[in-house]
C-alpha cells in the first residue's frame, strides 16, 4: 500500500477515535477516544468512561480492547490496529502488549504518563514478548484541544 | 504497628492470594491470584482468567481492581493493600496507579515481564502523579513453586 493510503487512512480512523473522544467531553469525562480496526474494518469503539462506571481501567483503550475480544472471542487481537486520541498510559500500552495488537496509531502526546514515547517506551522493549508498530501525532492539534477546551472548561466551573 | 504484626499480616493475607492462584492452576490459567485488603478486610479475591473469558486484561490483578471499584463504587481505593503472587506487568502496575492503591505486596519477581522491579519501576516513578509503596519476594518460594508446577505440566501435556 502506498504510504500517502496509509496516511489518510490512519488520519480517517483518527477521526472516527476524535468523535468518541467528544462523546466523552460531552459526559464531563477526559476526552479521550479508541477504534480498534483490523482488516479496514472497525471492530469497536470506545471512549474514557472512568467516571460513569467508577472504575480505574475505564480508559478508552481497555474498553476499547475488551469489547473486541469480546466480538472477536479471542484475547489476541493480532493483526489490529489501535486508534486513540491521546498518547496511552502504562496500563493501556501494557494492555495493548497483551493483546498482541500489531500497530497503534495515537494523536496527541501525554508528557505526564505516556508509555509509549514520552516516559516509557513500553512498545519497542525487545525484553518484552512482544512488539508494536506506532505513530504518534496523528490529528494531534485536534486531539490536543479537545483536552485543553475540557480542562479549561473544569477549571472554570471549580471556581 | 510493629514490623512482626506487619510481616505477618502480609504473609496471612498473600497466602489467601496464593489460594486464587490454585484456583486458577485447577481451570488451566496461569496461576497467579490477587487479593485487595482494606483496613486489615479482604475487599476482593481474583485469580487470572484471560483463557476461561478471552480477555487480554484479565489479569489478578486488574479482575481484583474491577470487583473493588465496583464494590468501593469507586476508581479510587486510597488506602488499601494489594496482594499478588506474581509481580505486576506494566498494565497491571499501571492498573494499580491509576487506581491509586497505597501499597503492593507480592511474591514471585517476573524478569521476563515485571514492571514493578524487574524490568521498570513504574510504582515508584516520581514523574508520575501518583506511588505505591511495595515489597517484594512475600511467598516467594510457594508461588514460584505454582508457576513452575504449572508451565512444567503444560509441557508434557503439549508433547
Amino acid at each position: 500500500m502506498a504510504t500517502t493510503d496509509v496516511l489518510e487512512k490512519d488520519n480517517y480512523f483518527m477521526m472516527l477515535a476524535i468523535d468518541q473522544a467528544k462523546k466523552a467531553s460531552s459526559l464531563d469525562e477526559v476526552p479521550v477516544g479508541a477504534v480498534l480496526v483490523c482488516d479496514d474494518q472497525v471492530i469497536s469503539e470506545a471512549f474514557n468512561k472512568r467516571e460513569a462506571l467508577q472504575l480505574a481501567g475505564a480508559h478508552a483503550e481497555v474498553l476499547a480492547i475488551g469489547k473486541a475480544n469480546q466480538i472477536k472471542k479471542s484475547w489476541r487481537l493480532v493483526p489490529c490496529t489501535l486508534y486513540v486520541t491521546l498518547e496511552p498510559c502504562s496500563m493501556c500500552a501494557g494492555a495493548i502488549l497483551n493483546s498482541r495488537i500489531k500497530r497503534l496509531v495515537f494523536g496527541a502526546r501525554d508528557p505526564k504518563a505516556g508509555a509509549v514515547e514520552s516516559l516509557y517506551s513500553l512498545l519497542s522493549d525487545s525484553r518484552l514478548n512482544h512488539q508494536v508498530e506506532f505513530v504518534g501525532g496523528v490529528e494531534e492539534e485536534k486531539c490536543s484541544v479537545l483536552l485543553k477546551e475540557f480542562f479549561t472548561q473544569l477549571r472554570q466551573k471549580s471556581r
